[in-house]
Parts: C-alpha cells; structure tokens; sequence
C-alpha cells in the first residue's frame, strides 16, 4: 500500500490509542522507513471525556517512542449538527484535513477494521435505503484536503489488531465509549452482531464486509449509469425546478430509472434524507404504470406529475 | 392482484395451515368470488412429521369450510439432495406444480411474508455473494408448469396474518419445526432479528424487506447489462473452453466487469457455488492489474490466463 505513494511521501497514522489504530500506527513507524516513506500520527482530543487531553498526551509519547515524526495531537471542539455521532466525526475529519495539508501529508491511514466495515453495514440495514446505504466505509477517498484518506486495516479482524498491539509491546486504550450501550454501534457490536454469528455460522463480519466491497461496486456502477441517463434526459418547463423526457425514461431498467427519479426530485429540492424509497415507487408508477394519477406529492413542498411528455418537478 | 389475472381464472392457495398460509387462503376465498376468479387450494404432505397426514386432512376440511374448490392434500417424499430443507422445498414446488398443471391454475399464491423476507435476507448475508444472495424472495416468479406464483403477503408482517386468523375465525397450526433452534431460519427468527431490532430500533424486518427488493432491481440490471456485455467479448481460442476479448473488458464499470468474469468462469465448467469473490478478484486483476501473473487457479479444474490480447478459461 506505501508503495503505491510517491517515494519520499509522508504519510500520517491517524491514533485513537486503541488497539485497531495502535496497531496501525505501530505497522507504519516500521514499514514507513522502509519503503522510504516519512512516517507521522495524530491523535484528536474530542475534548468529551475528563482527562481527554492527558490521554491523547499519553498517545503522542507511544507515537514519538515508535519513531513517528512528526507526532501531534489536535484539540477540537465538537458542536457541530446531525447528533453527538456525526458532529465528532466532522470535527475529527476536519482536523486531520487540517493537519494533512499544514504537514504536507500525501495519505492519512485510518485503522478501521473488517469488525467496524461489519457494524457499518449493519447499522446501514436500518435506512434501508438500498445498495449505497450498505456499502460501508470505502478503502479510499479524498475531502477537503489533497490528502487520500486510506484504510489499509479494512480486511483484518479486530483481534488480529489486539494481537499486533501485544507483540509490540503496545498497551492500547479502551475507551468507555465503546461498551457504552447508548450507542447503536456500540449494541451492533455487542449484540447483534454475536447473535448473528450464533445463527449463521462463524465468519459473518467477513461475509458482511466482502457484501460491502461488492454492494459499493454495483452503487458506483449504477449511480453513473443514472448520472448519464439523467444528463441526456434533462429538459426544461416553465414552471417548473426539474423536468425529464418520458421517452427514454420509461425503457431504463429500474434500478437506473429509479436512480434517475431520485435524481431529479433531490434536484428539484426535495431534502435527500426524507425522500424515501415509497416516495420514489410512486414517482415511478406516473411513468411505468400510469393511469391517470394526477401527482404525486414529495417532500419539500414538491410534486412530480406528467404533462405533455415529459415527468415535470414543480411546487405544490 | 386478482384483477392483473384473467377473468375466470383458477388461482390456488398453497397452505401448510400456519398462519400466514391460512389467512393468505381465507382472503382468497373471499376476495376470488367478488372479482370473478375460481380460487381452490393444495396443502402438501411432506410425511416428515408424525401424524402429517391427518394434519393435511384437517387443512382441506377447512379449506373446504372456507369455500375453497377444488380443495386437496398431496403427499410427496422428500429425498431431494441439498440438505433436508433444499429437498422439502424441491418436492413442494414440484407438487404444485403438477397440481397446477392439472388443475389448469393460472396462478398459485404463497404466504411468505415480510418476516419470512427479512429472514432470507439475513441467511443470505451469510454467503457474502452481494445483491443477488440479499435479494430475498421475488414477489412474483414461473417455474416448469405455465403457473404464475405471487406472494401477496410479501409487504404484511406475521402479526398482521395472526390476528386475520383470528377476525376470521380460522385457528392456525403452530409447526413445532418453527421453534427448532436446528434451523438456521429459526435462530434467525428467534435470535439474531430480535437482536437487531433491539439495536437497531423497530422497523428492521420492513428495511431488510424494502432493501431486497432494490437489490433485485439492481441484480437484475447489472446481471442483464454482464450478459449483453459477455456476448460482445466471448471470441473462442483452441484448447480453451471460454475466450473473452480484453478490449472492451477493461472499460467496463468493476460491478459489470466482475459479473462477465464469473459468467466467463461458469461457462467454462468453474462450479458456482464454489467459484468465490476471492477467485474472481483474482482474474479480475488479470485484466485491470496485470503485471505478468501467469495465471488464476480456479475450483472445477480450470485455470485463467492472459494471451494474444485475450482472457481465457481453460483446463490446468
């Protein structure tokens, strides 16, 4: 994996002091040198727990004792929207897109494991929102920063991860968080996820994890598929937000069409989150099985309704 | 449901006397006369249990009571291959189809519900195969006889079949099969679903529901575009039993890609339940990351290769 970045490139471990990010951070400082690459970590304090600025302390002394340079922590302040989750997640993305740019960071490794990619798909099941909402995390992707965002750790077990830790002689750190049965991730992990194994076998976080890679797959190839389905049917109307050419839509297979149709009511302005797959059924049937409905309404203050050849996307 | 068949059809209800067959088979014997259809019914024998056959009986003399004409029990022998539940299922679908066909049904109606649905998904999860092993149940599908069958409960819950027992006065069979942690689908059941709930929050058997039918939708489309994809490749080679074109191979989004590669890899006498995604990410590093690998060993005897501009499946 280092060796598919530049030579001379540096590349920062991302470290919680847990085990899966422990591990990682430990395998980097000894492959970085290496493969000739610079090897340096993070660690975010969140700044939601007491005593969170000693930890992350106690986390950049192991980075420095591993060889990592530069080893840093970063304060954040986690107020963000979208619940406690999503708001640290923000802050600690935004954080590390800092840091990348500021140290000229090429990649940043993150140490999500096969267990995590497991629980991701399985707290996906209950938007049940299709093929994208159960593809999980990606092994790679870029924001804000120019840095690649990597999960090198994507097909390792957890206990691989506390095994590592323990022949290096690291002692990772479990955060309470992490048995706190308020969070859903947290009864992923601990329940359901041991009750599906009980019922299908062992080997069901790989199963869901492989599931993943493929579902991500069939969403990319689709969603594409529809982007250019909905570019060569786009028209206009007076009117109204978004218009599409019924010819043409009524031919597509339905995985694609329905993707067009979400399309276009997201950009006609009904808000991606509320807009479900009932909705879309609907919008669907004014195409494939019409007879004479005369709209469908969306969320947003939105309707969809045919006129004159086309499926047109106005205000209600 | 009824007013998509033709007037005056026979549609059968298949009822093993549980709940959710017996309410399927009181709303058809209800609805079938108000609509113009002829609605009879087919319990089967599956002669596992003792007493299996006065159970059957006992189904057809409510069925009868219900109105339901024609009205009977077939005995068949479950000694199909593929595990006891593979070879009840077989001799079922094989009964009604005999019975279909010589009662001149147009239709035969099965009471799986969204709780059964849910349960496929998650034992589908188990082998990790992508869209197609979550896929589920499709709510309407032909086999050998000309019978079209329809689960018209696949959008209920089991609830809603029990208390629709109850309005109408019918008393259904509780099969102690259904609380015999031996089968996968009962720890299913019984376990890992209400585990998930639990997680999750409530609605996870209508998300698992809702998430199948989209994978079909998606399956159907890419597997569709992966064999019109594969008959513009497929060229021949002597000695090898499938050639594919690489050009044109390369171009192709990975979920369509992969698709033609199991495809080719079938074809070829590579057995698909043994034909894993770890085989097939192999060969498809033989097209997009070749860097002089030989060849990619394959289950059933065959290897693949790269030559003269072409990819080829034959014998090691």
């Amino acid at each position: 994996m280092l060796a598919d970045l530049p030579e001379g490139a540096t590349v920062l471990a991302a470290c919680s002091g847990g085990a899966d990010s422990l591990a990682l951070a430990g395998a980097l400082a000894f492959e970085a040198p290496r493969a000739g690459r610079r090897a340096g970590a993070v660690t975010i304090d969140h700044g939601l727990q007491d005593g969170s600025d000693r930890r992350a302390e106690a986390v950049v002394r192991t980075m420095v004792g591993l060889g990592l340079d530069p080893a840093g922590s970063i304060a954040v302040t986690v107020d963000g929207p979208g619940g406690p989750e999503n708001a640290a997640r923000d802050a600690r993305y935004g954080a590390l897109d800092d840091a990348a740019d500021r140290l000229g960071a090429t990649a940043v490794l993150l140490g999500h494991t096969q267990d995590d990619q497991a629980e991701t798909v399985l707290l996906g099941l209950a938007r049940g929102s299709g093929a994208r909402s159960l593809a999980g995390m990606p092994a790679t992707f870029r924001r804000t920063s120019g840095a690649l965002y990597l999960r090198p750790l994507l097909e390792l077990d957890r206990a691989t991860t506390r095994r590592a830790c323990k022949a290096m002689g690291l002692d990772p750190w479990d955060d309470p968080h992490n048995i706190d049965p308020a969070y859903a991730r947290v009864r992923v992990r601990h329940e359901a996820l041991p009750a599906l194994e009980k019922a299908l076998g062992p080997g069901v976080a790989e199963a869901l994890a492989r599931t993943a890679r493929m579902l991500r797959d069939d969403a990319d190839a689709l969603d594409e598929m529809a982007a250019r389905a909905y570019s060569g049917l786009e028209t206009s109307e007076d009117g109204c937000e978004v218009a599409v050419r019924l010819e043409g839509l009524e031919g597509l297979p339905r995985a694609v069409r329905t993707r067009v149709l979400r399309m276009a009511a997201v950009r006609a302005g009904s808000p991606p989150g509320t807009l479900a797959a009932v909705h879309i059924d609907a919008v669907d049937r004014l195409v494939t099985a019409w007879h004479g409905q005369r709209h469908v309404d969306l969320p947003g203050g939105l309707r969809a309704f045919r006129r004159s050849g086309k499926l047109l996307f106005g205000p209600v």
